[in-house]
Formats: structure tokens, sequence, C-alpha cells
């Protein structure tokens, strides 16, 4: 029983890391085709959001099979709970890409934001992407310094997402109403990614080390 | 011990009433903190969020205990794990009437939107303290037909998201860009606090029929 175990936990995991690298591939297209005004990168990065959506669904079930079947106490249980919850926010991740893709697909063959922007959110993209590929090492490898790594970038998020209104609220901006808008809501939506990654890193660093990281 | 399982059961849920009626009265707080920019109201919504997060935790806590001491399967087990799902939603929507508030707070002693958006906001603010009431109301009585009425209301609160942008983008919009920040978040936060309450909803549904309603 206790190998079976084993080897439905492996699977949770393998799970797991498969959405998350489909998470990082999509935040990686959304990105690009945000700053390069793409809307073949848009529709793709739109389409994987089903997949992702499919996959959470898919891994849902596993872990609900899981409980039923093993009956997990103590650690073991923690980890098939961590798991659900992993999971629904890697689709929140996924609905995160999708929504950046698509404000590039509503403006396209504009570009989304005014050029004086752009740098900024290049720098988001930039740093969610690689948050996302270090969230799936860490669910892959478990190596807690990776957890610490994507909270030190996500302030630098933090600090552009605040950034983006700075130069929208001031008297330089030279954006129209739709830039207002559309840039608002890009920078919340990267922001929100970085966040979902933190919070899937406090999980697992907790899971590995027993310390409870309260959430911020 | 099945005794002990449906009074553990009938804890949850009356754990999940409880939040819920917090958040119904957090986001009318937070509604009229922003249509009257009343900072104490204002500051006691940012309080009853901390609440809603002790809250969420312990009930969480609660639900694992149970997982582990009850070992339920099937239709027990769903259950369940619907509570964890359904407290972190109720979480989300806590911090949603927390971000309303903090738009008021920020603003003082400022209104947030101009005079030609207050009316969509008053709406839409209405209709998420309905809809959250409505909520509670499902949880206490699983009467599915609530379930339906808040798809409903969720259907005019998108509505109202978009005359949001339908103004805001519109020639006679009159406003500067903060207005145009603070309305596109606003219309983002209420919005997306009815989604939690219709993905909740759902839930609830499904558990006390078996009917699946696909995720929209």
């Amino acid at each position: 029983m206790r190998e079976v175990f084993q080897a439905e936990l492996r699977e949770l995991q393998d799970g797991l890391v498969q959405i998350a690298e489909l998470v990082a591939s999509s935040i990686d297209k959304a990105t690009r085709a945000f700053n390069e005004s793409n809307v073949t990168l848009a529709e793709e990065t739109i389409g994987d959001d089903d997949r992702i959506d499919g996959l959470a669904l898919k891994l849902d079930e596993l872990a609900i099979t899981i409980l039923a079947r093993q009956n997990p106490v103590a650690r073991d249980l923690r980890i098939v709970v961590s798991a659900l919850r992993i999971s629904a926010s890697l689709e929140r991740m996924g609905d995160m890409a999708a929504h950046i893709a698509q404000l590039a697909r509503y403006r396209f063959p504009d570009k989304v934001v005014p050029k004086s922007l752009r740098p900024t959110f290049a720098e988001m993209g930039r740093l969610d992407v690689e948050i996302a590929h270090m969230l799936a090492e860490l669910l892959r490898t478990q190596d807690v310094e990776l957890a610490e790594t994507i909270r030190n970038e996500d302030d630098k998020v933090d600090a552009l997402h605040l950034a983006v209104f700075d130069k929208v609220l001031g008297e330089t901006w030279k954006g129209g109403t739709v830039d207002t808008v559309d840039a608002t809501l890009a920078s919340r939506y990267h922001e929100r990614f970085a966040d979902h990654a933190v919070s899937i890193s406090k999980k697992v660093q907790y899971l590995a080390t027993g310390d409870w990281v309260p959430e911020s």
C-alpha cells in the first residue's frame, strides 16, 4: 500500500510539474504576444489556457482518488491537500497569461502600451517568465532555495507594478485613456501572476521543511 | 462514527456560512466606503479582511482534520474538498472588498470616481452585496435556485463592468488618468467578487444535485 501511495504522490508531483511547465511556456508566449503585438502567439496562449484548465481538473480528480483510497494522514495528507491548492493557483496563473494575451489580441495590430512603458512591461514579462520556470523547477526538485529566489523576484515585479502607476499618473504621461486602462490591467495581471507563484512556493517550502511562512 | 462525521460536516457548513456573512458585511461596507468616501468604513473593511483570512485558515484546518480522522469517500469526500475550495474563494472575495476599500482610503477625502460613473458603481456595489447575501443563504440552505439567481446577477455585474469601459473609453469621458486607473481597478474587483460567488454556487449546486455545471 505504501509503495502504491508513493507512486501516486509521484504522479501528483509530475502532474504539477507538467502544468507549471505549460504555464511557463504560456506566460512566455503571452509576454511576446504583448510586446511584439503577435496575434498568433496570443491565440496560442489562449488555447494553452484551456489545456491548463483540463490538466488541473485531471490532477484534482487524481488527488481526490488518492484521498479516498489511501486515507493519508499527517504530512502525507497535507501533501495531497497542497497539490489541490497548487493546481488551483497554477490554473489562475494560466488565466493571467491568457488575459495578457487577450489585451494583445484586442489591440492588434496596435501595440498595447505606448513606447515609454514598453521597457517596464518587457522587464515584468521577463521576470514572470523566469519566476514560472523557477516554479516548475521548485516543484520538480523541492529545492527550497528557489522559493526564496521566487519571493525576491516577486518583490521586483511589485516594484515594477508600482512604477507603472507612477508613470501613468505622472506629468509626462502622454498615453490616451485606452493606454491607461490597458497598462493598469496588464500590470495587475503580471503582479497577480507572480503573487500566485509566491503562494505556491510557500506551500512547497512548508511541505519540504515544516516551517510555516505566513502569507503576507 | 457516522454521527460524529455528520456533526463535523455541519460544523464545516456553519463555518462557511459565518465567513460568507462576514464577506457580505464587508462588501457592503466597502461599497459604502467607496460611494460615500467614508474612511472609517474603509478601515473596517480592511480589518474584516484579516478576520476572514483567520476564519478561512481555521476552517481549512477543520477540513484537514476531518479528512484525516474520518477518511470520507465518494460524495462525503467531495463535500469536504469543496469546503476547502469554497473557503479559498470566500477569502478572495474578502480581498476584493478590501481592495475596493483601499481605493476609497487612498483617494480620501476625494471621491474615487467622477460623477458620471457613480450610478454605475453604486449599482455594481448593490449587486455584489445582494450576491454575497444570497451566497450566505445558499450555503445555509443549499437552495439551488439561489445558485441560478446568483448567476443571473453576475451577468448584470459583467454588463456593468463592460459599461464602465464603454464610458471610460467613450468620447464624453472627462475623467483624469487617476480616475481611469481607479475605475478600471474598482470595476475589475467588483467583477471578480461576483465571479467567485458564481464559482462557489456552482460547487454547492453540484453537491446538492450531482449535476455538474461546467465552469465557463
